[in-house]
């Protein structure tokens, strides 16, 4: 499988996506209709993604739980916005133990529903108050279209879910996950992203306000890689969700409701594949460093086994993701495709010459041939492949922000607009009108990603209609 | 909510689980009939139970990964014994995006049918063998009788799926697990286990041999606590996982699958618990110490709260999962009972008097009063409590070791057997027909539970019909 190549990201964006995610091993097609299965090596970089979030989240005060992942439909129907935005793409289950159900069952498109139910029971006081619940698990909204990873009927993710006191608190904790997000994509990721409010048309079902971050592909398409929302009292009042204040008044409580998916797997495909496949940032990447051993005959595997298993056994020790790749029934040729397919970031090659000189040769994933291949002593090995871990991760953030700010447009006025985002984003004035936001879907074919909490100081006029402006917003196509 | 009492054990064992579920903060009724809310102190404690056992099977080799929450109806078709154990169960999405669907789809019940559809697809060759997948997740059986955390329609648990080149590999890798399973008991859940052989009555459907730890509550009912099943060929055959041998022919790969669920909460409870609320073993405990500060005026409480948050700060970084409890508005006898009630294992209290003379108050959980109590110093407190929390998870090991042991019943007939299992168990010769097994079903209201691996070197003659008989079978009422 990985000797076939793929198409070329120039040749052909989407098909490149489709067989890397097939030939990295990280995902195939279900047998059922929208869904995916995540394989190990998927999953086991989603493990990576998820462990840290989960780490950050409990550092900020929350606490996991779990709630049914069939909801009512009757729940629905509680929050107006709500139930028009996600009735459509509803799964109902509407038999179970072999009769017709009383009350028909939706699969979870997202929980705010049932949660605000046990919410209204749970909290009496404002001293339940903030109460900070994190879900992991899956969600299914049933898609036509779908695409591994990017837009799955079934997919992963954490959805968080918290009630305040008060207005400032829940905007403060929206902003507060916005910040965490923000920090694994750029710490993690090695995604750059822009973080901002939503327009009123792209908010999420039911919000008050909805945050992103945005992030720029490959093929310069749009990605909304992680949303946090503030409900105001929408949510609390659809579901009951009152409290006795400080002050002995019965009030309704504030909430919010954040999360980032499975989807963020295909922004990092998107942001930093090639040709040749997968390259994994290394804090995320399931195998860090694999070890190829190369050798002729029997004499030579002796000595080079004995090396390439001290290797191992000292990068393990020092907590590096290794993998020996001891296969004899696939040449070294093969091995690399594999590897370079799969994205792991660091090959370390060892040989005959190599065990002469006390030398390894290490082969960096993001910089393919001679320029990323150096030769290092066999001494302090670790400290060498650590280092050089670190400025892998670097580069590609680097890499990744250069190419999304050199592809950014400003242009001066509506028809260059309706230009650079056919091959690039486009940050302007807006008015903020619904009406304008439309004109440029139906003319440009781009919508709003976010108004970017990063403003220039003065203002502006609008790019479609010309009225003044207080704000510039990013326009792009978007996946 | 913490200040209301218990039923006692002895008055309703039943109502003492409910009310303790509740009152414990672990879990609560959702909306959903038969479905389940698992609360942040449940689903912490869940999280020590599943990240010990994830730890265990990676290292033994296995690897995450996710497949679809629904199912074709037609997978379910196509092993016999399969469709009949759970076509009654099934949970049945028939409408997706507001339209009757083709195929309907089930809520998994259990994944090895769409997990053996894949196989078929992945393994071509014995090189690709074994495959050793473990999903974490839940699934969804129609129940009528529900209890929480014991039978609920959805639950919580891994479902490990291999797949194998010979039936000695698989059936190594069934015994290999189920071993893992006993020292999770004994080492992390403080339950006493038995490993067995499942009768073919109780056999999971379509499986060649089960095998299963079973465990004895308080009531001395038996709770079947981890099950590990050989399926031979069976689901090779149904879903056609052949693969090219060593020796080019074609052949079907044996399979095995295995799970604990949330149920094992259901046991901690019933094992542990006592008429004053939760006793947690301390390595599974969400909180291991907590520490209550004991003062009348500011002054006092500025002294108390300086040592003990000295103390926190120690204990946490000894990495003991400690907990403050500094709360204003309730009194140290609430305090005192509220975490009796969720079974931390041990409460530490600083007064004015153990300021000045150095010390602190160790209450321990397993033994209430003044039998459990301790004075110790401060200085080198993390040795003291780190101590202490070993003991009492030995503690709480051998108590429930000694009370299984003496509830154990080796009746001389199936007369004395009618009586031994109303309140015992039995442990007796039996011929292993299905007639006789029925027999004690219904004039005994007892269930073989498993033939232990562990037998006595003489055989003996059956309980029921007198037969000679090889081996011995716990004979119980089970939940």
């Amino acid at each position: 499988m990985a000797e076939d190549k793929l198409p070329t990201r120039a040749e052909d964006f989407a098909e490149w996506y489709n067989q890397l995610v097939i030939k990295s091993d990280m995902a195939d097609y279900a047998p059922v209709r929208g869904c995916m299965v995540v394989k190990p090596y998927g999953w086991a970089l989603w493990e990576n993604i998820t462990s840290w979030l989960d780490r950050e989240f409990k550092e900020t005060g929350h606490v996991n739980a779990a709630f049914p992942t069939l909801i009512p439909m009757s729940f629905f129907e509680k929050e107006k916005d709500h139930v028009e935005g996600f009735a459509p793409e509803l799964a109902v289950v509407t038999h179970g133990g072999g009769e017709e159900l009383e009350e028909k069952l939706a699969v979870r498109p997202t929980s705010e529903t049932i949660i605000g139910h046990m919410y209204a029971k749970w909290i009496k006081s404002w001293r339940d108050l903030p109460l900070l619940i994190v879900q992991w698990g899956s969600v299914l909204r049933w898609e036509l279209r779908t695409k591994l990873f990017l837009r799955t009927a079934e997919f992963y993710w954490h959805e968080g879910h918290t009630a305040h006191a008060s207005a400032d608190e829940a905007k403060e904790e929206m902003y507060r996950i916005l910040d965490i997000y923000e920090r694994f994509c750029l710490e993690e990721a090695a995604i750059p992203v822009f973080k901002g409010t939503k327009s009123e048309t792209e908010r999420f079902a039911g919000a008050h306000t909805t945050t992103s971050i945005e992030a720029m592909m490959w093929d310069k398409r749009a990605l909304q890689s992680g949303t946090s929302h503030y409900f105001s009292t929408n949510f609390a009042k659809a579901f009951e969700i009152q409290c006795l204040a400080k002050d002995n008044t019965l009030q309704f409580a504030e909430t919010t409701s954040w999360a980032i998916s499975s989807r963020i797997i295909g922004a990092l495909i998107m942001v930093h594949g090639d040709d040749q496949g997968m390259v994994m940032p290394p804090r995320l990447a399931p195998i860090q460093a694999v070890i190829v051993p190369i050798y002729k005959n029997e004499n030579e595997k002796t000595k080079v086994m004995e090396v390439a298993d001290r290797i191992f056994m000292e990068l393990k020790s020092a907590k590096i993701r290794v993998k020996m790749d001891d296969r004899e029934n696939v040449s070294s040729g093969f091995k690399f495709n594999d590897w370079e397919m799969r994205g792991v970031p660091l090959r370390i090659e060892i040989g005959p010459k190599d065990i002469e000189k006390g030398t390894v040769a290490l082969a960096r994933r993001d910089k393919p041939g001679k320029e990323g291949k150096t030769f290092v002593s066999q001494s302090l090995l670790d400290q060498a492949v650590s280092g050089l871990l670190d400025e892998i991760q670097s580069s590609l953030l680097k890499r990744a922000t250069e190419y999304r700010d050199a592809n950014i447009h400003n242009p001066k006025d509506f028809e260059e607009l309706k230009q650079v985002v056919q091959d690039g984003w486009a940050f302007s004035y807006w008015c903020e009108s619904t009406e304008c936001e439309k004109k440029t879907k139906e003319e440009a074919k781009a919508t709003t990603r976010n108004i970017p909490f990063n403003q220039p100081e003065q203002e502006g006029t609008c790019i479609v209609c010309g009225k003044p402006s207080k704000r510039k917003v990013y326009f792009a196509r978007a996946y």
